[in-house]
């Protein structure tokens, strides 16, 4: 089997370049388009079941309507995260991925359609929520000015060196549902440690979405980063 | 955009197809290979901290030396879960998927090169436990003779109604961590009623691999597969 396997993993890589190619491009022009219109985009992704639509959630009720945002949801199937984001008021796109093959992340060109049924004019903050998985989403870039992966402490302390390329891409981590730390064998000291090893001197927001500890924090991250991108253009 | 998307589209979707043909294949090849030495081979899958690794640790630890098992374990990075396996002295063989491009499922030709390093006449087990993905893993066939899904109570209840595929593969679901119960605003009636209606019947194993809580039940159930295959085999 030994030749067939290496053909096969050749011919294999060189398309899965030649679509991440591809993305780059439309991903170039999806943060050209949201330069233009002055909205700062941001990617947030995680392990299915990591707390990221409840984050989202309480995030957007202490920003809104101070900051004008609106989400597109990525998902396999249903549409259950963007009714519960619809819930704060902000328009939300729910993309499902099972209508062309129930693909594992979002790429440049799904962002590009889900943003044309928002009216870019309206927002200053673009919040994509991506498909729970810590792999693939790491490789596609979307057009974003951020990306942050979120992660619970009930799934142990090794995801950043299991996952590293999500680390090493993310711009802040949000280390979720600390109320449960009381319950857990979980050292929280050494997965900090891990984020650290992957991406030294990320930041790091311990967070519970459930109960509002620590999120003040990571909205004063993502306001300030918001403000420095339309400081910027403003010049 | 639109016709150079479609034919993307088109040609990336024929690329898929042809790479999962050609993994069926090899799959049947291993399930032959599995069935001539008398091997049941079992997928496991899950989100990354679902608790895998801890429900893998303590169902060896039950079955050992008994039922003779040994595993292969696929991970994107570091060798944490294979070492923390082989402390109950099975055979482990680590998959480390970024050697070839960090890919986020388990093919059948990784696990027939795999199984090159493991005794496959002195067993009568073989767990293969999956990257920590709910959504690439389900779409191939490694040659197994069952799939178990291990989802946790810290994960939300929806996860198998937005994972639909990976719940309808499998042939039965572990509900882990169900000793922090007390502690989650967690409607278990509701998760399972989500699993029954994507997959009718499958059965559901409520367990707490730290606690050791319902381990004999789903225990049961995979010592009642491996002696089926078994016996129909010596018929």
């Amino acid at each position: 089997m030994e030749p067939f396997s290496a053909n096969r993993s050749v011919r294999e890589i060189k398309v899965v370049q030649r679509v991440l190619k591809v993305n780059e491009r439309m991903a170039e022009q999806n943060r050209r388009r949201f330069a233009e219109k002055g909205v700062f985009a941001i990617n947030v992704m995680s392990s299915p079941g990591s707390g990221k639509t409840t984050t989202l959630q309480k995030t957007l009720e202490r920003i809104m309507p101070e900051i004008r945002a609106a989400v597109i949801v990525g998902d396999v199937s249903t549409t259950h995260d963007a009714d519960r984001l619809a819930v704060t008021g902000a328009p939300v796109v729910q993309v499902n991925t099972d209508a062309f093959g129930g693909d594992c992340h979002l790429a440049a060109h799904v962002i590009e359609k889900a943003a044309d049924d928002i009216d870019l004019d309206d927002i200053d903050l673009l919040i994509i929520e991506n498909v729970g998985n810590l792999v693939c989403p790491a490789e596609f870039d979307i057009g974003e000015d951020a990306r942050v992966v979120v992660l619970s402490v009930t799934e142990g302390e090794d995801k950043p060196v299991k996952y590293p390329a999500m680390f090493r891409r993310c711009d802040a981590a949000l280390l979720n549902k600390i109320d449960l730390l009381p319950h857990l064998d979980y050292n929280k000291a050494l997965a900090i440690g891990y984020i650290q090893q992957v991406h030294p001197g990320m930041p790091v927001f311990e967070i519970s979405a459930r109960t509002g500890e620590g999120m003040e924090a990571w909205i004063g991250w993502l306001r300030e980063k918001i403000g420095s991108k339309l400081k910027a253009q403003s010049q």
